[in-house]
């Protein structure tokens, strides 16, 4: 390792992202994609757009997609934090609502991103148990003295709190920011908890354009949360990159919220596919976490986990395995079209019987 | 200020990039974009691009425009490290290559995010003071006892040190990174210190797509070095955001690099068109650096900075002002078109006599 680098960068473990494969041959089910193509208003204003313009910067303050968020969930601009991808977000929020060495609290069973930038900013994770159905116990999460964050729908779970759940975290966390990850919201059947948002001024919403906007190739998040909490995310990305939302990414965003129909068509189509799934893989054996996200989680009592995501990938499907304690016998499969599915279920059919 | 914010989200300076006007009446010579659009190759193969896949994410190595890169300036794929922008770049050096608390070296005048990033990441920064006629003197910059930054050529002056005087530098520092910010190398009539990386490894040398391939508005940036650096940046970047470049960024970025013929065209045109200008405002009365960059740094004996700023504003032509010490009566000028800097030269002209 050289000298030159930082005990940080010597030291910390990385994310590691799904992979992403460069030949097309796989039925790609492991990073949680939209199986649908995003809207074709977006493809139609990327084929129009002012190319010439690329040679000028984007607006750093991203207005003009904030404009249509606002509008959507009828927030003010000012509400509203524009990043690139909710990862991105993320990371800021790391930092502008920690100090070094403040604890922060999230579930056992989560995104494993939080625990990397736990460790890259210096903070003390807790980690709060799931119950014993992998499921959130929110009086866990009550009176605690510092910031949480949850997914909601939790990953790789996919299990949800309601609204009502989440209210009660936040009220009985006044002094602490609750930083809600929304990345898998739209499929989960109920509302956002931006609304919330209004109300309290310790919640941050944070989504992202990549799973049901079908934009994950575009790399585009958003936060909503009272406005001295998003001017705290905009100091630090000020002080870290002033551009990080490229001219195409910002038109692309904003037909992809324009188009209303198209975006419940697409989650609707997801919502429905899963659930057919989920009967079908319980008829073989399976056992099925009630997600509410575009994917499933599920584990077999005959055949290793591990060797299921093996085998598959052998077989052209790729799944996500986490090789780590208490889900090392799950597979995250992502949910995608209804012939991919089809194929899915055949696959693994075979693959349990023999 | 929100009882949420960390004591640096609630401390911290941002920096200020120049402003980014959305109505198009300006003459826009205040952020050193490049007057001319991006290759005609570039529109072609976005028009011509999968709209489709921008449903899956990119791929996190960006390994065919990092292939490209290496093609081009004949070093290895794992000596390639690309951004979203060069200051994306930056920021990873900033966490990849020092501790907290740790000194670090650049000089008192220079890109003036260098001080912020020391601040957002806690680092004892050690402005060394540049010689009155705004030139580095490199025997300030020998055996330093911590990591260095030196933009070269230096903003906002576009003064140029030699490879000679680099070289110089790196060789007295070898328990130092140093870190040469090549933002406007393409501008300068010199090579890129890239080949240096080779013979050393405390070097790394960053560039940006934003000046020379007037692509600012597509984000992109990158860094040359010895793998072990480079590694040190991944490591940062993937416990940070694992997909920071877009699909379309990527396919833009590659285009733009094979075009060759373009590149060397626009880039001779900006530099025809800064030593005319350069001529026409020393007949002006002006103070004109002996700017290597696509922009020029000028002052007048008879009228303020400030005012010059202000006045061209009102005229429709907008250019930057720094309101810091020192250069405090210098006005920077990006370089436009030749028709785009005659305007220029006349508004100025008329102001300097009324």
């Amino acid at each position: 390792m050289s000298k030159f680098l930082s005990d940080k960068a010597k030291s910390i473990e990385p994310y590691t992202p799904g992979e992403q494969p460069k030949d097309k041959n796989y039925i790609k089910l492991n990073t949680n994609e939209s199986p649908y193509p995003p809207s074709p208003y977006v493809k139609k204003v990327l084929i129009e757009s002012n190319f010439d313009d690329l040679r000028l910067y984007p607006d750093p303050n991203v207005s003009d997609l904030k404009k249509e968020i606002a509008e959507l969930y009828n927030v003010n601009t000012n509400n509203i934090f524009i990043g690139n991808g909710s990862d991105e977000i993320l990371a800021f929020s790391f930092m502008a609502f920690f100090n070094r060495g403040d604890k922060i609290y999230y579930p056992n069973i989560t995104y494993s991103f939080y625990s990397v930038y736990s460790s890259l900013f210096d903070l003390n994770e807790v980690k709060i148990p799931l119950k014993e159905d992998f499921s959130i116990d929110i009086n866990d999460y009550k009176n605690l003295d510092s910031g949480i964050f949850i997914a909601n729908p939790n990953a790789p779970t996919g299990l949800l709190l309601t609204l009502d759940q989440i209210e009660e975290i936040i009220i009985n966390n006044k002094n602490n920011i609750v930083i809600i990850d929304e990345a898998y919201i739209d499929f989960a059947g109920i509302e956002s908890a931006y609304k919330l948002t209004k109300k309290y001024d310790n919640l941050l919403v944070v989504q992202t354009f990549s799973k049901s906007r079908s934009l994950a190739g575009i790399r585009l998040g958003f936060a909503i949360g009272n406005e001295n909490l998003i001017q705290g995310l905009k100091n630090i990305k000020y002080s870290f990159n002033s551009y990080t939302i490229n001219r195409l990414s910002i038109i692309a965003g904003i037909e992809a919220i324009k188009d209303k129909d198209y975006f419940k068509d697409t989650v609707n189509k997801v919502i429905n596919t899963r659930e057919k799934t989920k009967i079908k893989l319980k008829e073989l054996g399976f056992n099925v976490l009630d997600s509410k996200s575009n994917f499933i989680f599920i584990s077999h009592k005959n055949v290793f986990a591990k060797d299921i995501y093996l085998k598959l990938k052998d077989k052209g499907i790729l799944v996500r395995y986490f090789n780590s304690d208490i889900i090392n016998n799950y597979i995250r499969v992502t949910i995608g079209t209804d012939e991919e599915m089809d194929i899915f279920v055949e696959k693994i059919q075979y693959l349990i019987k023999n």
